[in-house]
């Protein structure tokens, strides 16, 4: 075993030294770089341009100016659109403005406000739960604490959340009422959701009726390398009797424009209803021009697919630099692991126990700036402090080879300290 | 007097004969038409087909890329415009998507669910009562409905609402904890609140310290005939150290394109930060193409009220074949009276007690849609069945003046059905 923790004192000591050298040398050049959120870089955004364009007409298909008022639930040729990328039937669709995320907090909040389908509103409940498959995204954890709800940390597996844990507290416990889900290329670690997993969620026995799944399908078409898949679990919900369980949420912000895309909720016929009668009270109806330049930029499903590869092939040379990087540094070393993304928009390296929060601040302190430490689970506490998401999408190559040499360093340091303060208290 | 309600049975039944056969006259033509909402026509869309165009530059005036995430309170540029356009500080607006509505409804439900500035959230109050001077806009009251705000009708004066009434419910009961305001060219009436009622507002002692005002500028720059302004409520609330009662909101849907416009809201810097907290948990972001291209089309204040006097000059005429129509099918009948609208989108008409409802539903028989009887009242629900919402903006000139002259027959006919029953009921 060459890992470094068997590593004597005075060898720590003399790579410390060296790690710290090159450290200083980093911070001299005085190199600021942003890394903390999944940003498209803006030559991949170069690709959607043609977006920014007028529509070739402003009437839609059923003949609704989209200038004005009208068609609440989006306009029919876009509900089609994701519906055939997608494998849902359009009139399941209702499609909103930007931001998918905008429909998770707002549904969200009407389970606590209002309830669903007769059943109490969570906000009149003792206690709610969520599960929080971790780690996981900061923004989906933030908006279930913000409605008060108590996150419970579920374990990923390479083939998603430990469905074992999850079928025991969602049948167990009726407090329980909804998990969150990043399906495909999870965020940050890239797992994808194996068809078992997909199936256990949607027919497993739930204590509670109004347990719900809010299924953030962000990454759908985000392939990097091979082109990988899920099985339609609004299908599959709907097979074992569950089809009010799901919510399913897409966007196009990042195929096109994170600051000007489109967003959609899919779910049962009978939660459409429910939904729409709400967003009826809330708005008077979504931007349709945005729904309309969307439809007549992205075409068709199969030019989704070949503009999405076009993004691909952008982001896999990124990728690459940043397992390569951890692999030449660190391999063998013992001091990080790491998966192996499947696609999507991140890399999640695992630290030593107790050292993620370190590394990031030393790579603040020489100017760049990595997600926060902590932020990939729940109330932002990260219990072995060892979880760290690499964004790589929004620099350019030679910049993020510069940010992953610097956060090897940053690790190689953190880990050097580590082991001698161990090796002290020991003495 | 010519009043028809002295007229004689005889002459009556002449009358209604006389009515029956236009009325039928029409019918037979099949005309379909539909005034139920205040949209506006395509040849005043088409004033604003610039904004389909791409922008000149995707990138703000402080460096932001619009295409990519960031800035979740509104680019700077479309801030300050609308700052100008209506004396406000830039950082104390927020600029978010289309409909203004959203905002008014999220900022309703945040109060209800967190309470604001340590107050309790309203959901935990036993009764919350919102003040809704009538007639009013519906969608306002659908809002405050769909979260079980009890809601008070408080008569309308041709100065605003009754202040009187406003100022006893304000001072007397704590559950009094909103207001709904059309302050500019009143939905419908066309009313403009006078400084007083603006200064009264801003001033009055409310028992509820987290009562707040829903100041819906919707026809801030909408003149129709003489240009009215009304006083600046944020200012005067300021002034009177009750700055955080105020929310203010105004939106580009009936400068621009309803569907693709956007809405803002402007309040107290305390208010604005703690908005600002919920909306980062709700969304990344707003659609920030949206706003450059506002920005890009509208320019400058001067160039917003230059547009805005070639839709006056377009809506004008409308105005005009509503009000001459009904001087001259109704004047002096005493079967309705109705305000000429100093501006904004409606004209509101009063009919005589109990005839509204069978008036709409004459028209709708006969093909032309209008917004329905009691709809401009909370819980849609006219007491005295009186008042019809004629919303001109969207039919053509000649559709509106045969709209316009079925509406009078309609009214004569239920009038006249009214004074029969009534001298039956006498015999």
């Amino acid at each position: 075993m060459n890992e470094w923790k068997n590593y004597p004192k005075e060898r720590l000591c003399l790579l410390k030294d060296e790690c710290r050298r090159k450290y200083d040398e980093f911070k001299a050049l005085g190199i600021k770089l942003d890394m903390s959120r999944g940003k498209p870089s803006p030559d991949v955004l170069d690709l959607s341009n043609a977006l920014l364009e007028a529509p070739a007409s402003y009437i839609c298909e059923d003949g609704t100016d989209a200038r004005n008022y009208g068609t609440p639930t989006g306009i029919p040729e876009c509900r089609r659109l994701f519906g055939e990328l997608l494998g849902i039937a359009p009139e399941q669709i209702i499609v909103g403005n930007n931001a998918s995320l905008q429909l998770m907090h707002d549904i969200l909040g009407r389970l606590y406000f209002f309830g669903t389908l007769g059943e109490r509103p969570w906000k009149d409940l003792e206690r709610v739960r969520f599960l929080c498959p971790s780690p996981g995204y900061d923004r989906h954890f933030a908006v279930s604490e913000d409605f008060g709800a108590e996150m419970i940390t579920v374990p990923m597996t390479e083939n998603g959340p430990d469905m074992d844990i999850v079928e025991r507290l969602v049948s167990e416990d009726e407090s329980v009422k909804g998990i969150w889900c990043v399906p495909l290329y999870s965020n940050p670690q890239g797992i994808v959701y194996s068809d078992e997993t997909v199936e256990r969620l949607a027919a497993m026995k739930t204590k509670a009726k109004d347990f719900r799944i809010f299924w953030d399908n962000a990454y759908g078409v985000h392939h990097i390398y091979e082109e990988h898949s899920i099985a339609n679990i609004l299908d599959a919900a709907r097979r074992n009797g569950n089809e009010d369980r799901i919510y399913y949420f897409f966007s196009t912000s990042k195929i096109t424009f994170p600051g000007g895309g489109i967003g959609m909720v899919a779910s049962s016929p009978t939660n459409i209803t429910e939904q729409q009668a709400r967003i009826n009270i809330q708005t008077i109806g979504y931007d349709k021009l945005a729904q309309l330049r969307a439809v007549q930029f992205l075409k068709s499903p199969s030019n989704i697919r070949a503009h999405m590869r076009k993004i691909g092939d952008m982001l896999r040379p990124k990728f690459d630099i940043v397992t390569d990087t951890l692999e030449r540094e660190l391999g063998g070393t013992g001091l990080v692991s790491w998966m192996r993304p499947k696609g999507g928009y991140f890399v999640a390296v695992d630290t030593l126990e107790g050292c993620a929060k370190a590394v990031v601040a030393m790579a603040k302190e020489a100017g760049t700036v990595l997600t926060g430490a902590g932020a990939t689970f729940p109330y932002g506490k990260d219990p072995r402090d060892t979880n760290i998401r690499i964004a790589p999408t929004f620099p350019s190559t030679e910049d993020l080879q510069k940010a992953m040499d610097l956060f090897c360093l940053c690790v190689k340091m953190v880990s050097i300290d580590k082991f001698l303060s161990e090796q002290e208290d020991a003495e």
